[in-house]
């Protein structure tokens, strides 16, 4: 299988869309499970737009990857800049990645009107900068910007960029339909045309302004591009970059390109399930492949047609990308991936059992009323202890109340909660205050609780989402709230879901607490 | 140029979405909006399959359509059946449309599996079932479900298919990829052998399994095909149907076809958004050509490229399919963005006023703080109006109170919250409960202020977002809270952060209030 190179840039131009910010504790989560999946490339911001990029990539050099190599992005010197002197080439240079993305213009037009230079200035621009970057020892990666658009309109003057860029040494030459107007068929014509000029490996970057960004990847792919630059769930600026959740799979399984491990091919729905958790970014249900429609069947006629054999409406198995069908939940996938859990706490339990049934149905019950267990592992094992019977609470809610004020304006005063709980038929009442209810509650039920269990002293919680499930009905919509705690040693996360985000939240720091005293138990019986 | 025609098929493709569904209320006015743009066909249901679907037939024949043309949609006769005691054909014909779709198996898998009947008996039922509708002088369009995955396995048998409901008298073959399995390339190549062989003019139906049913559509009809099916928004069964409010400006501007009247194309992004309206659908942001981020800048690069000449990072001009420029604002593009918002309000203002640099440091200052205005256009105008010295608070707090109380676990009750507001020395106490208590507060605010202002009535939540700014700091963190509102003409979005939730959604919700009545004071002044 020849392979297709993936660099991802859901951290770089994925964050050019419209309301996706990340924490550097966020893109270390990223980078994490882009590595996990095994893409070839994460490309990651840019040192010298941000000091917050800094501190990621100081941060990211602790990282053992298996897969991946991160890639520090930034744009050719200025004009009439010695590139010695030129701020943001110096910077990148501190980003301390082996492989560099230069970008650099090759449409006249660019150059005229926005860079206010000569096309000659521009082209030294490019070559001294990819040249800077290969005397630093680095693997340069040039993104010609806008490079069908100049092909279009002066296809000597863009080959004369990217000839440029060869001359200095540039390791691939990335093709870009910066502004999304080139239709699939123009740029795999201009991509085998390239292909028979220059030597050096050839890569695509498309967005999705005319929706085509996808087939524009593939048919450039099959034009001979041996590089696809993208995000993994398509965000990115104005319409978003080609998504390569889709593109992945089609280049892997249909077309006998190899992009991944084969064997994480079945992790491609969880990679993005879990990056669209972190991103807080509601993932569009209808997502090629991954969507959580994606292999929905709703026509009576195409149920029917599915149960008779499920490729008479589905173009592939949906277990292969990791994705269920929803109409089957219950019988296939759901099962099994959860009897493999059920059996790592009680090995005796079967496909058969009753207990197994029974929690299945639980589940269903909870992800239909707006739970999700996907990347909340603490709530599930909680969940499968009490429908084994295996589970003895460690408290008991007596009662708590709330109470949040707001006096005319400038006098703003901390929430406050109250809290009664019992252990064993001893009750302590105590009660908090806190930046917010949610913060007052968290705090009022630990300090409870640590009278009779000082180990939860350790814990702390390191972060906390909040998912509106259901926008429509806005304030009194269904809220999903994760929580992320750690006791020093493990992380562990859990789940809640209400209308009311107090009770949604109220559920999960229960179940983080009960999951810390459940692991304690066991390790000390 | 030459004509595309387009076929809609929101009102029954589209209802096979997840999350879809229509009273008859809305199919009237989905069927009004689409032929205000001017789509020539209107595929709207199965009137076999739904009574509803009977009165909506009913009700649909009173509208005086412009442009457009209503279609039924039906399947061929059951296998073994004769075609005129078949009682999906005999209803479709009560549909009474002077339009049919019919659709018939074009693959041998299908034939045997799914139909279980002879290849033979399938072209029987086609030819059987396009003559009778034929002979009730219906112009007949037959469906070839899964013509591309048919015609790779048994291409003849593929093509025997469409030949026995040409003989019969269809007026289209529609080559449809139902299991959106097909690349671009492929269903071309399989469009321009087929017009060779066929007469009738050909259409094509796509799906998005792959992310590729725009760019299907499009190389179909650059290979021959003269009808596109598709829905307008792209929803539809799975990942959705081929989405029109992409093809059609792609067709018309890009490739010089002729799909709706010129001089409705600038509709086009207000048909979007009424569309899902409607529906109750969020229309993705990132929607080619009508979607709200799809002509966002938020790069300072891209944002200085787009203002030197916009055609640096745009494929098109917003305006022609009346769709706007959004400047993102943030940290990064500064002044030249904000100077135009302020000039949209006070054009008396400069760059070097000291009304503009004090707004800066403002947005600065909030944006710091958690802020962020990109999506919050709302908000953005309220501060503005203040920073200008032209706001005049509508209303005053004097003390909200918000209670939320829990009980041994079963004793849910709702939250509450008791406010009072002043307006021109008159005080308004009220209270209310809800779901959670941002609900309660939102609605005992609108009923307190409702007495003063009654236009608030109309004001109802659309949207509700939570995001956690800095989750490190867990359940203390700054919490930003986006809330979208309607009062069914326009559609505004505010913004409120905090450490407390309540806080945060206490100002967003505050901005939205007086968004409203400083535009209902700007209307009547």
């Amino acid at each position: 299988m020849e392979r297709v190179e993936i660099l991802d840039s859901t951290l770089r131009d994925g964050v050019q869309g419209e309301g996706i910010y990340y924490s550097v504790e966020d893109k270390i989560n990223v980078v994490r499970a882009l590595d996990e999946i095994g893409v070839d490339y994460i490309e990651a911001g840019n040192p010298s737009s941000n000091p917050k990029d800094m501190e990621f990539f100081e941060r990211v050099k602790a990282l053992r990857l298996q897969y991946a190599q991160l890639v520090a992005f930034g744009s050719t010197r200025k004009a009439g800049v010695a590139v010695e002197e030129d701020a943001g080439c110096r910077a990148l240079i501190l980003a301390g990645t082996e492989v560099v993305t230069i970008f650099g213009k090759s449409w006249g037009f660019h150059v005229r009107e926005v860079l206010h230079t000569t096309p000659e200035e521009n082209l030294k621009m490019i070559s001294d900068t990819v040249s800077y970057f290969v005397t630093h020892g680095k693997t340069v990666f040039f993104d010609a910007e806008h490079f069908f658009d100049g092909y279009r309109e002066d296809p000597a003057y863009a080959m004369q960029c990217l000839g440029a860029a060869a001359t200095a040494g540039a390791a691939r030459l990335i093709l870009c339909d910066t502004n999304g107007g080139t239709f699939p068929d123009a740029a795999a014509k201009a991509v085998a045309q390239v292909k028979e000029r220059v030597s050096v490996p050839l890569g695509v970057h498309a967005h999705d302004d005319m929706g085509c960004a996808v087939a524009l990847s593939l048919q450039a792919v099959q034009a001979g591009a041996r590089q696809v630059q993208g995000t993994f769930l398509g965000f990115g600026e104005r319409c978003g970059n080609a998504n390569l959740s889709a593109i992945i799979p089609s280049l892997q399984m249909k077309l006998g390109y190899r992009c991944i491990p084969e064997e994480n091919l079945p992790q491609l729905t969880h990679t993005a399930r879990y990056l669209a958790e972190v991103t807080n970014y509601i993932l569009p249900g209808g997502l090629p492949y991954v969507g959580r429609s994606a292999f929905a069947h709703k026509a009576g006629m195409h149920v029917d047609g599915v149960m008779k054999n499920s490729r008479s409406f589905e173009h592939i198995s949906p277990e292969a990308v990791g994705n269920r069908r929803n109409v089957l939940l219950s019988e296939v996938s759901g099962r099994t991936a959860l009897l493999k859990r059920i059996q790592a706490i009680d090995p005796t339990q079967t496909k058969d059992s009753p207990a197994v049934r029974k929690a299945l149905e639980a589940v269903k019950e909870l992800e239909y009323r707006g739970y999700q267990f996907e990347s909340a592992g603490a709530s599930m094992e909680i969940l499968l202890h009490k429908q084994l019977g295996l589970f003895t609470p460690f408290f008991e809610l007596e009662h708590f109340k709330i109470i949040g004020e707001q006096f005319a304006s400038g006098e703003e005063q901390p929430a406050a909660a109250m809290i009664k709980v019992r252990v064993d038929h001893r009750e302590e009442i105590t009660a908090a205050e806190g930046a917010g209810p949610v913060n007052a509650l968290d705090q009022a039920l630990r300090k409870a609780l640590e009278v009779f269990y000082p180990s939860l002293a350790e814990v702390r919680l390191i972060d906390y989402k909040v998912r509106v499930m259901e926008p429509r009905d806005a304030t009194a919509a269904i809220v999903r709230v994760l929580i992320e705690s750690t006791d020093g040693r493990q992380v562990w996360t859990t789940v809640g879901a209400s209308q009311d985000i107090i009770q949604a939240s109220w559920l999960a720091l229960v179940d983080s607490i009960e999951y810390k005293l459940l692991q304690d138990s066991k390790r000390m019986p």
